[in-house]
C-alpha cells in the first residue's frame, strides 16, 4: 500500500509509488480526461492522496479541488497534467515553485498532446516544458501519453484503464492505443496479470531505456513487454535490454521492418527510427524476444507471465480434435525451434492404458489423437503421463468445448494434472480451444488456474517457439 | 422451402434437398446423438419430414418413431444413421430394401465411427457398408462424420450446430471438429453466413471432389472453404477445384506441409496424403487460395462471403490508432501482393479538409493517421474520400472502441460510407478493432452491415493479400 505520508520516493519511484497525485486539469463535470483520471483512481481504490487541481472548480467527484498545485496541502510526488499544451508551461512553472518550496513534486506525467508530434512549433513548446521541469529537478513522462499505472496499488494516470487483474507483466509502450488494446483484449478472460505500465509518448525526458532498467530491479515484474517505434539511443536501449533479458524475459514488438513502416512510426511519435536490421540482430544476440505480430506479442507476454520456461523444444501434441490436431503437428514441425517429442516406450504404454482403443498414439511420434471417445478425466490422465516423460519439454493440448462432456470438468481435470507437477521441474502447457466464445467458460477457468489458452493452434505453437528461443538464450548466458 | 411430397431429388440433391429425413438410432431420452439430431431439426424449423427410427421407442420429441426405415410412411430421401458400426450393415440392408420397394432412400449419412479409421477390421466393415449401399443405388456421405447441413432450409444431420445465420459460404471438411470450430467461433458476431456444409468423414463413397463440383452449380454458394487432409485422386480434385475457382473463390486449408503433419492426417482420416508440393503448385496455378493457418482460413472465407473483390493490391490504411496503424503499414509493405496506395493530390487535399490539423496524411503515401482528434463522423468522411480515389483498391480501417465517441455512431458512419459505393465498383473495406470484447458491439454492427472486422492488423492484411491473389488469378483466366 502507498502511504500518504512518509519519506519522498527516489528516482522513478516518484512515478510508481507516489504518496499523492495531483490531477491538474480535472473538471467537475464528467467526460473530460482529468475528471476521468480522478474517477479511475477512485475505482481502483488507490490508497495515496488524490488532489484535483482546477481554478474553476471547488470539488471534483467529492474531493476538494485546488486552484493550482501550490495550494495542495498533502504530499504531491506526482502531478498528472491534462491541460492544453500552452497551459502546460504555466503548470510546469508552478510545479517548479512547489518543488522548491515543499521538496515534493518530483515527477510529472503530461498526458496532453500538441507537442513535438504536431511539428516545429509543438517541438519548441515541448523543449520549453522539458527545460523548465529539468531545471527544477522534476522528471517528466510524456507529453502525449497515457502515463503510468500499477495494478497492484491501483495507481493510474490513464483515463480508461479501470481496475485491472494484478500480476507479473509490465508494459512499456510508445503507443497508448497499443497498450490499451492489449489490456482490454485480455481483460474478459483475465489472460494477463498487469504489474507496471508506462505509456511514454514523446519521451521528452524519461526514456524507454530508463524505464526498462527500472523494471529489471522491480521484484513483481516477471516479464517486460515493449511496443517500440524508435529511440534516440538505439545502442543504449539494446544494451539495457540485453542486461534485463539475463534476469527476466523482454518481449519487443517493433514495427519499422519496412521503409514505409519506419516512416509511419516517425510520423506517429516523431522519433527517428534506426535501420531495422540493427535492432533485429542485436535483439537476437541479447536474448530479447522479438514478436513478429500483434497477436504474437500478446501471446508471448502472457505466456511468460504465467507459465514456467520450457527446458527445450521437445513438444508433445495432445488432441481431442483430429483436424486442429493435425494442423498443430504441421505447425510444430515447421518451427525451427521446436521438435515433436519422442515418446518413451513406457509413455506410449501408459497413454494406451488411459485412452480409448480408437485413440492413436505416436503417429507421428510426439502426437496423440485421443479422438472424441473420451471422458473429462481422460484429458488430465493423458496430460499427466506426458508431463512425467523426461523427453517432453512442453505440451500443447487441443480440445473442443465438448458437446457431451462438462466443460468445467475438462478444465478441472487439465488443471489438476498441471498443478501436480513439482514446481522446480514444471513444464508449460498451452491449451488450444478453437471454438471461440463457445469455449469461454473453460478458457476462463484455465486462465484463472494459471494456464494459457489460445484460439488457434498456430498461435500456441508460435508462442511456445518464442519461449524456447528465450530459454535457449538463457542457457547460453549461464554457460 | 423443402416439400414433403413432390418428385424425388436427383443426385446429391438427395442430401441437400430431401423431402424427408429418417434419423436411424434416435433414442427417446435426451443425450444421444440421434435424439440430438431430431432436436436440431426441430430447432432449425426444417420444413421436410422428420422420422425417428428406433425399435425401442414409439415417440421421440413428440414425433412418432418407427421400428425400421421400412415402416416410415412419408418420403425418405435421406437417412441419417447413428447406430453402432456393426448395426449399420443391418440398416444399410433395410435402406436397400426400401429403395427397391419405394424408390426413395437415395442418400445416407453415416455419422457413426468405428470404420476404416480404426484399422483393418473397421475397413472391412466400411467396405461392406459401401458395397451394400452402392448395389442399391444409394449414395453415402461418411461414415465417421457430422454429415450435411443447409442453413437456408434448416437441414442438418449434425448434433450440435443449431440454427445458423444463412449466407453464401459453403464448407467441406475432412474434420468435423474443424468445421464446427469455425462456425462456433464466428457465431457470436455473426461473422459468416453459412450456405451448405458437408463433413465428409471417411469418404467411402461421396468424395470432396464430387461435392465441390456440386457446389460450383449451387447458386447460393458464393465461396467454398475446404479443410483437406488428403484424397485418393489428388489430380481430379485439383482439376475440379481449378474449374470451380473460375466461377467462385475456393479456399483450402491443407495440413501436411511437413512429413509429421502428413502422418497425423493419415492417422486421422485414413487417407493417403499425396506429397504436399503437388498440391501447392497446382493450387497456385488453379487460382485456388491456400490458407496458411486456421485463422487465415476463417478470415479469408468470411471476407469472400461478404466483401467485393478488390481490383488490385493498392491499399489505403486509415487509422485512428497510431501504434496499430504503424504495425499495419509494416504488414502491408511486407506482403508481396499488396502495395500502399499513392494518393492523388485531390485525395490528400480532401482528406486534410475532413481531418483535424493533428492528423498526418500520406506519411508514408497510402497511410492516414487521423489521431485521436476526431468525431464519429470523421471515420466515414475520410473513408468516403479514399473509396472515391481511383488509385485505391481496398481500405484497411483501424479504430479503437472510442473512449469519448459513441461506438455505434462510429460503426454507422463507416457503414454509410461503405454502402454509398456504386455496387459495380465497390471496394472492400476491412475494419480492425484491436480491443477484444470491448469492441464487440461495434464489430457486431459492422458485421451485420456486411463488413468484415478483425482483431489484429496482421489478420486483415493477410486476408486482403489472399483476396488480391484470387482477384489476380481471375484476371489471368479472363484474358
Amino acid at each position: 500500500m502507498v502511504e500518504a505520508c512518509g519519506a519522498a520516493p527516489q528516482g522513478l519511484d516518484a512515478f510508481f509509488a507516489p504518496r499523492g497525485i495531483a490531477v491538474v486539469g480535472a473538471s467537475a463535470e464528467p467526460g473530460g480526461p482529468g475528471h476521468q483520471i480522478v474517477a479511475q483512481l477512485q475505482q481502483t481504490h488507490y490508497a495515496g492522496g488524490v488532489y484535483p487541481v482546477n481554478p474553476r472548480a471547488t470539488e471534483v467527484r467529492g474531493l476538494p479541488c485546488y486552484p493550482t498545485v501550490l495550494q495542495v496541502p498533502g504530499s504531491v510526488d506526482l502531478a498528472v497534467v491534462v491541460v492544453p499544451a500552452p497551459a502546460c508551461l504555466v503548470v510546469a512553472a508552478q510545479l517548479a515553485s512547489r518543488r522548491q518550496q515543499r521538496g515534493d513534486a518530483a515527477a510529472a506525467v503530461v498526458v496532453s498532446g500538441g507537442f513535438a508530434e504536431t511539428g516545429p512549433a509543438g517541438r519548441d513548446l515541448q523543449d520549453q516544458l522539458a527545460r523548465t521541469l529539468r531545471a527544477a529537478g522534476i522528471r517528466l513522462v510524456g507529453p502525449n501519453c497515457l502515463g503510468v499505472a500499477d495494478a497492484h496499488t491501483g495507481l493510474t494516470t490513464s483515463f480508461d484503464l479501470g481496475p485491472y487483474p494484478a500480476g507479473g507483466a509490465s508494459l512499456l509502450s510508445q503507443s497508448g492505443a497499443f497498450v490499451m488494446s492489449f489490456l482490454q483484449w485480455a481483460r474478459p478472460l483475465e489472460m494477463v496479470g498487469l504489474c507496471k505500465l508506462a505509456s511514454v509518448g514523446n519521451m521528452a525526458d524519461v526514456s524507454l531505456t530508463e524505464l526498462l532498467a527500472y523494471l529489471a530491479e522491480d521484484r513483481c515484474t516477471r516479464v517486460v513487454g515493449i511496443y517500440l517505434e524508435g529511440v534516440q539511443d538505439a545502442r543504449g536501449f539494446v544494451q539495457t535490454a540485453a542486461r534485463v533479458a539475463r534476469r527476466k524475459p523482454v518481449v519487443v514488438l517493433k514495427p519499422g521492418r519496412t521503409e514505409a513502416g519506419g516512416r509511419a512510426a516517425q510520423s506517429h511519435t516523431g522519433t527517428v527510427a534506426s535501420p531495422d536490421a540493427i535492432y533485429d540482430g542485436a535483439f537476437r544476440q541479447a536474448g530479447v524476444v522479438r514478436a513478429r505480430t500483434v497477436s504474437e506479442f500478446y501471446g508471448v507476454v502472457r505466456a511468460f507471465e504465467r507459465l514456467p520456461l520450457p527446458r527445450g523444444g521437445r513438444v508433445a501434441v495432445l488432441s481431442a480434435v483430429g483436424g486442429p490436431g493435425t494442423v498443430c503437428v504441421d505447425e510444430v514441425a515447421s518451427e525451427p525451434r521446436l521438435q515433436l517429442a519422442r515418446f518413451s516406450p513406457r509413455t506410449s504404454q501408459q497413454l494406451r492404458a488411459v485412452l480409448s482403443e480408437l485413440a492413436t498414439v505416436g503417429q507421428p511420434d510426439g502426437y496423440v489423437d485421443m479422438t472424441g471417445a473420451l471422458v473429462a478425466r481422460t484429458h488430465g490422465d493423458a496430460l499427466r503421463v506426458l508431463l512425467e516423460d523426461d523427453g517432453v519439454d512442453a505440451v500443447i493440448l487441443l480440445t473442443p468445448p465438448p458437446a457431451f462432456l462438462d466443460e468445467q470438468e475438462v478444465a478441472q481435470s487439465v488443471l489438476e494434472a498441471y498443478r501436480e507437477q513439482p514446481p522446480d521441474r514444471a513444464k508449460p502447457v498451452l491449451v488450444v480451444l478453437t471454438f471461440g466464445d463457445a469455449a469461454m467458460a473453460a478458457r476462463k477457468t484455465l486462465e484463472k488456474g494459471g494456464l494459457c489458452t489460445f484460439e488457434f493452434p498456430e498461435e500456441a505453437v508460435r508462442v511456445l517457439a518464442r519461449m524456447v528461443e528465450y530459454a535457449q538464450a538463457r542457457h547460453r548466458f549461464q554457460r
